[in-house]
């Protein structure tokens, strides 16, 4: 039997500030420290050991695997970075407040974009500022690898990749895996492992900073899964998760 | 032209206790970790860019190269930790004070001690509490690769596999490389890069936290090497460190 880790990186500063995220690199809010933290000190309560970690090339997440590799006395752990690990983009609503395009689109629009498993934001330009295309650490990416907007299934399409050749070979030859990502892109392998349609997997919300544990057969195939520590907390994050960009 | 950059980890709360340290694996001082955000600030603003960096298995490197990385905003950089780059294992030792160890043995069996090139420290028993034989991040190594005393010798001849097998052929590759290790690992690297004698190298000091920048031909033979930053200050900390275990 294996064991899967995954942990949704704690709270952002545009989490925070109710503002469309994506791939921009905002950091973890003090909350955000320390729930990811407090990820670590349940994973050492509780016993857990890792042979190797992963996570996105997003700051959030590589912080939370940070702290969580700290607390648990594993900062010499192999870590690797992965674009195909980060949030779904956001298009053209990133850096833009959820709760005033609510007012501005409506809610049902807002809910659309937020939610809808096939229909993306409206695209950024290339030649926005905020587009990603320039950045360093995309450089060695084909320029259409890097999205100028994604609905939740472009982004199951970019993380299955990383799925079938590193993080389920590296659990078939028995290493204890570990991966700091974000809500879409733990989304995307939970709908696989679960078999989860594309209806039902836009209702599921993960929260930050909880361990999220996945028992695996030989095969990969989920036995069971469970968050770490207080089951009613993580049930509370999840709710929280769901609330944003209302009115 | 390729350019290496070396960082000796910051100050780590043995060499402010003056305790001899080796593999022993402390954490940073509150001013070891400014150490490190310095030499992130130095690299920033002097612009270097880095493909790849690599540390020890140790925390007080690890710790400096996340801080340099955090400061370059470059957190998403592959960082890769060997144990072949750890501090040179001080034996018996480890965990001992050096004025003390003065005390009772005189300077001059410690001076052969800390810098003898070819003399190790009395050898810990493997039986010992100290010995890190049994810790999980040594669990792939064969005992005996795991020191129980290191002369600056044998950590040269364990630090060499990996400028041969890790570090060369990534710099003949093109990439940038970053490594921050320890006052003994980089001994070993600059020993070899500047053809520096068995008798020469002892009296050679690493400061904490100082980026020195080694300019390297098609050949990986130095062109020049220099310390970033105010090179009074490099100077100062290397005498410093020189200083250590004097009664």
């Amino acid at each position: 039997m294996h064991k899967l880790v995954l942990i949704r990186h704690g709270e952002s500063t545009w989490n925070l500030e109710n503002r469309f995220t994506g791939w921009t690199d905002v950091d973890l809010t003090p909350t955000g420290l320390e729930q990811a933290k407090n990820a670590g000190r349940l994973l050492k309560a509780e016993g857990y050991e890792f042979d190797v970690a992963y996570t996105s090339v997003l700051k959030r997440a590589t912080r939370t695997l940070w702290h969580v590799l700290d607390e648990m006395d594993r900062t010499w752990l192999p870590v690797v970075n992965s674009w195909r690990l980060n949030e779904r983009h956001y298009g053209a609503l990133q850096g833009l407040n959820k709760s005033d395009m609510a007012k501005q689109y409506g809610d049902a629009q807002v809910l659309i974009w937020r939610r809808s498993y096939d229909t993306p934001p409206p695209a950024l330009e290339a030649t926005d500022a905020r587009c990603e295309r320039n950045d360093l650490r995309y450089a060695k990416l084909q320029p259409d690898q890097v999205p100028l907007t994604e609905c939740l299934k472009d982004t199951v399409a970019r993380v299955m990749p990383f799925w079938n050749e590193a993080l389920a070979p590296a659990i078939k030859l028995g290493k204890r895996v570990v991966v700091a990502a974000h809500g879409n892109s733990i989304r995307a392998l939970v709908k696989y492992l679960d078999d989860i349609s594309d209806d039902d997997i836009v209702g599921l919300n993960i929260p930050n900073g909880i361990p999220l544990v996945y028992e695996l057969d030989d095969d990969l195939k989920p036995i069971r899964h469970y968050y770490l520590g207080d089951a009613e907390a993580a049930a509370k994050a999840a709710a929280a998760v769901a609330a944003q960009g209302k009115n």
